[in-house]
């Protein structure tokens, strides 16, 4: 099962490269041109629209919708829930990252709102974001998290059953779940850290991945995958931020199926 | 006429550089970093004021007027309408990016509002935004263009006419016409697709130039061969997104008049 | 007090590594994204929290909060003034970089109301902001200064007194007062005014070591030193502006209370 599942993940990678995937990102102004670099880089089609009476007719020519709560305006939480029930009755796959939900309780009700009117397919968040959800306590600072990873695949369980949906937690170890299959990834730089927007990036590649393929819990890992693959690659080039950053929108643009398959360190359960 | 129109187009160079003019921009969130450091890499001094109540006054201080459509609020739109008509009143030249004009409808209103009300001296687009505007059918792909180029002088030279200014249509090959002159230029590097906002980039380079000199078409084939050469250059030195998009600025700093002249690859109508 | 003084500002630097203060900003969306990086860089923790039913509650939690008035829309206005509110109230230092307050008259508006109902510590502004601030004539064109500096201590001091805090005011040279303590800073590099958004990371960095350390004059003075050493450091590996953009922020994170101490020109008063 293993190197299959490994086997698909690479696979999905090439599948982006081809179909090049239109990822309208309904997303923060601090890093929504990381975003729209890394989704060029890795392969894809960004779109940054948010307009309300652009996006119900904009997500039926998307491959995926990616929504990020970060410094969310009102303009923009309206356009994301009439974005994810456009999505949901044209079976276009969402991608949410919950930015400081535990920080900020309005982020929970948008979450509940798209839920109730719309759909999601994957949260991607980091550790704390995911626990909070989940309905544990967690330790967070600001945006960030503080947490250590224990316990961080049963909150992820949880919340796949919860919500019926694919999650992912990142963190030292990332974790994502569809709730029956598992997988734990060791990869990456704590480097990652120091690059404002690696997890927004990262919800942006799973835009990437879920638009290209079906299998949207394959398709969370080979994000995930890339992102930290990329990472230790940049890191080989560039231990200081700000050249760290410009050599992983370099590594994501060189990837190969191959570097996904090599040097992986990842649990299947 | 083409050795004294290229000498022309490479003096603008040195005027935008001897004049430093100040270019009003009101632009999308996604690429309005990136616009602003490429003025000043440039030579030109941005200003990126869009608040309503400033923009009328502002447009009086300014070299030109730069309104990218890309993401626009509905407080971008009013501002944008606002400048056109102090630009019009005060003779400030203003270009005009219609960013996904043909995916999005009410863009049109915006371009239509802006002509009725103020003014646009150059509109620069894609080809797929310019065959769009001039009535024809195009192939689009969100924001991007994926046409060939078939027709596309005739394109311009159509919108030129129609709207009585200078139209530029960028592609693998560019176009540029005031209706009467024309050129096409072949220079440039497929990598300028894999860094978002080149073309907003590139518009923000044309309120520069136009800024600077009073010829507007002349003007914006300096700005075009300016993005296209230091594209090219940059490319010698990095070969992937994240490094090419470094270069690229330092590249715009580095290029010279001479190097303006030498290695063009365009042809004069 | 020499020797102590640099002493005390190279120490805040370690401060800063060592509290990771959380840094609330209120910012423009030109440079929103650098702010954070650099923050990053530098050892802190930035948040991006505007949202008017937020900022009360987030200023709280926060080390120090950064209000820049670039590109203010009237959302961050409201949340703004509301957010010094809260620092008043929970003795957190608050940093404002007026920028345009010249060219736009609103702006003085908002930096009153800030000071009726709220508080700020630290203003952090290029000299022509500065010396309108006092009162005097400037020479401004857009957003930057033209001024060269006569006068401009006189201006910091005039201003310090008039608002019971302590100023800055950066240009070729650099002056920081407390109305009673001044310091003048000669390191730096002209390569600076070709990053956009030089002066809002700037900021930031004073928001980052008024977080880590209530000595406000010093805390200024370790800022400004910071960036001009490592944008001093970065341009004998850069000399254009994209790439020294990226090593600014590598020089940033590679600092050092030694280099801060070491080929510092600063005069004490």
């Amino acid at each position: 099962m293993n190197n299959s599942n490994l086997q698909k993940a690479a696979e999905i990678l090439g599948e982006v490269r081809e179909k090049a995937p239109l990822v309208h990102c309904i997303t923060n102004y601090v890093t929504i041109n990381d975003c729209a670099n890394i989704l060029l880089s890795y392969g894809a089609s960004p779109a940054m629209c948010e307009a309300y009476d652009e996006v119900f007719d904009f997500v039926k020519l998307s491959s995926a919708l990616y929504i990020n709560l970060g410094t969310f305006v009102k303009e923009q939480e309206q356009a994301a829930i009439l974005a994810s029930t456009s999505a949901k009755i044209h079976n276009v796959p969402v991608v949410l990252d919950p930015v400081a939900c535990a920080a900020v309780p309005k982020k929970i009700q948008i979450i509940n709102r798209i839920f109730q009117v719309g759909k999601i397919d994957v949260i991607k968040g980091n550790i704390g974001e995911i626990k909070f959800l989940a309905g544990q306590s967690s330790n967070v600072k600001g945006v960030d998290s503080l947490d250590n990873g224990e316990g961080a695949l049963e909150s992820c369980i949880a919340l796949s059953h919860k919500y019926n949906c694919v999650v992912a937690a990142t963190g030292e170890k990332d974790f994502i779940t569809d709730g029956k299959n598992s997988a734990i990834i060791e990869n990456g730089t704590k480097m990652l850290t120091k690059v404002t927007g690696a997890g927004c990036m990262l919800g942006a590649l799973c835009g990437a991945t879920c638009g290209a393929d079906q299998d949207k819990f394959t398709a969370t890992v080979t994000a995930i995958l890339s992102m930290n693959i990329a990472g230790e690659e940049a890191f080989k080039k560039a231990t200081s931020p700000g050249s760290f950053r410009v050599k992983l929108i370099d590594c994501i643009y060189e990837l190969s199926e191959e570097k996904l398959r090599e040097g992986t360190k990842i649990t299947w359960k």
